[in-house]
């Protein structure tokens, strides 16, 4: 258990100089507890009461981790930022399935493990399971010298969800001519972070040429990973929904295919999304190509709903708030017949 | 998933190179599949139809690792080994609680992935999950540069198990003098790696003197962490068991308190059960005074059951078969008024 003495004890840190720490981690866990959570801290294992009232329950499991952003995370001081990540990356990986957030299990590992590090990773995922409405139920922090380079660390978490079997989306009515609106990135997620520090080596702290925000490199590739749950819930209730693809890993073309039927494609037009200025500010130090940046990285968009094409403005309409504001739908493009994603 | 294409695109992994790697991890999971799995490989989120005929479901979760026995293992080239015990680690932690396993999800990084270090690994943890009857729904490898040391890798998994919640396992009917029985844990499970790796130094191929089965130190390490569902079910089924605890980090005094009422400790009576050679190597490599040992390793008791005095006999005669034999349940101690453990 990330929060119990329990796991401090396995991780031989001082609890001493960790009491702080730990009072904060608790008192963060504990503010997620829903009320199917039957038991907290100090147990050998989380323990949640299923949600009664679903005819046939399918429970909905992903893990997953930030990759290296963990490594600009700590050049940037910014340890509550991978925590929310975390945990909202995984939010979006089940929400893809149609499912609901249900509780959440964290992992923090590192070669001597910082208990103020710790209490921050925690303290952002218990807030971004709060805003999910779900519980942080358990976790693991594992101390391991030897294994980790000293002053990094790793986190990866696993998100149960559920989701009643007639409302599981799976793609099977998406049809040739849906439309694809995408919803913002707002940057990297937490994919291409390895290639993103190869391409800007010592420049994190140089301002961003052509931001928004006017952020340094740094706080850009720092952006949020955000949980797009809030702007997707009431379009599930509504049945408006053919197929979703969360764009991590891969891409566009490594992501989007997979929420499709077998045989079916897609064509995006570019420019038909903002392209957040970290995107152009990679691909010029890597002189990428567009197929080069579009395979490592979401180049502005994180999320993919597959409509009919006469759903359209009832999605746009109905879709939920998030941040206080009604979110974007960029229509980025339409589901073709043959395989494989074409930029235009 | 970690067995899908797109685990392996995250991480970079040079795909041709991976192929036979990838199929036998793929195989390897597939086998895994229980009736219960929706939906395999390729998709965002694994899927899992919640088992029916319960009552009042409680879903019981876990977050665990191996610690450093990744490194003994990567010295001694047993990788399958750590994926079994990385699953049976987690199997005995929900099994206290009285939960049957329904699925698990693996989690697998390094500085760069080997392909045949991965399939080994999970290969391990697939065998590991078809014993104890659960589907590997899904998991993650994951390439982190600049994060862990050349060579090194970090693995973690996570379960989820299920319990009727009238059958939870909490200890509210142990009493005053119930007796505690233990199951052999045959070296030092996950627990305590950090410190044997600093006692050991470069002794893991010494032989080891006065072990049983003419193993070297880094054999003797490498032991499994059992599981010991097989043992308990029947006794579940049976209601003989008033609480149990899994000896991990933190010893006998760390968790055996844990599975006890408030106010309730127990005396163990040393001798009572056989103390594996490596044990007694470490701590004359280390000079540890026996509180240290004891809360350090867990001394050759893996798993502990709590059980009424006038119960002793028909447990041991309904407990399961292991491995085709009857495993001994020592009686090691005692149920006693007042917290603590005592050692006599």
């Amino acid at each position: 258990m990330t929060a119990s003495s329990k796991g401090y004890k396995d991780a031989g840190v001082d609890l001493r100089a960790a009491e702080d720490a730990l009072e904060r981690i608790s008192a963060a866990v504990t503010s997620t507890y829903t009320p199917n959570v039957l038991k907290g801290m100090g147990a050998f294992a989380g323990l949640f009461a299923m949600p009664e009232g679903y005819s046939q329950a399918v429970l909905v499991a992903s893990t997953d981790g930030v990759g290296t952003k963990t490594v600009v995370a700590t050049a940037m001081g910014r340890f509550r930022q991978i925590g929310r990540d975390l945990v909202n990356h995984c939010v979006n990986d089940i929400l893809v399935q149609g499912a609901a957030p249900l509780f959440f299990l964290d992992y923090v590992a590192s070669s001597k493990l910082e208990p103020a590090v710790v209490s921050e990773v925690v303290t952002g995922a218990a807030e971004a399971c709060r805003e999910a409405g779900m519980a942080l139920l358990g976790g693991e922090t594992a101390e391991m010298p030897g294994v980790y380079l000293p002053g990094q660390l790793d986190v990866a978490g696993t998100i149960i969800g559920v989701v009643e079997r007639s409302a599981l989306v799976d793609g099977k009515d998406v049809r040739p001519g849906d439309a694809l609106l995408a919803l913002s990135s707002g940057g990297l997620q937490t994919n291409g972070f390895s290639l993103a520090r190869h391409l800007v080596g010592d420049g994190l702290h140089e301002v961003l040429l052509g931001d928004e925000h006017g952020r340094s490199v740094g706080e850009a590739l720092m952006a949020e990973h955000v949980s797009f749950l809030p702007v997707v819930r009431p379009l599930l209730s509504a049945g408006l929904v053919g197929a979703m693809a969360h764009i991590t890993g891969g891409g566009l073309p490594g992501n989007l295919p997979r929420s499709l039927p077998a045989g079916l494609g897609a064509v995006l037009r570019r420019g038909s999304w903002p392209e957040p200025a970290i995107f152009g500010h990679l691909a010029r130090l890597g002189r990428l190509a567009d197929a080069e940046a579009f395979e490592a990285l979401n180049m502005g968009v994180g999320f993919v709903l597959v409509v009919a094409e006469e759903d359209v403005e009832e999605v746009r309409a109905r879709a939920g708030v998030m941040n206080g504001e009604q979110p974007t739908l960029y229509r980025i493009g339409t589901v073709t017949e043959g395989a494989g994603v074409r930029l235009e």
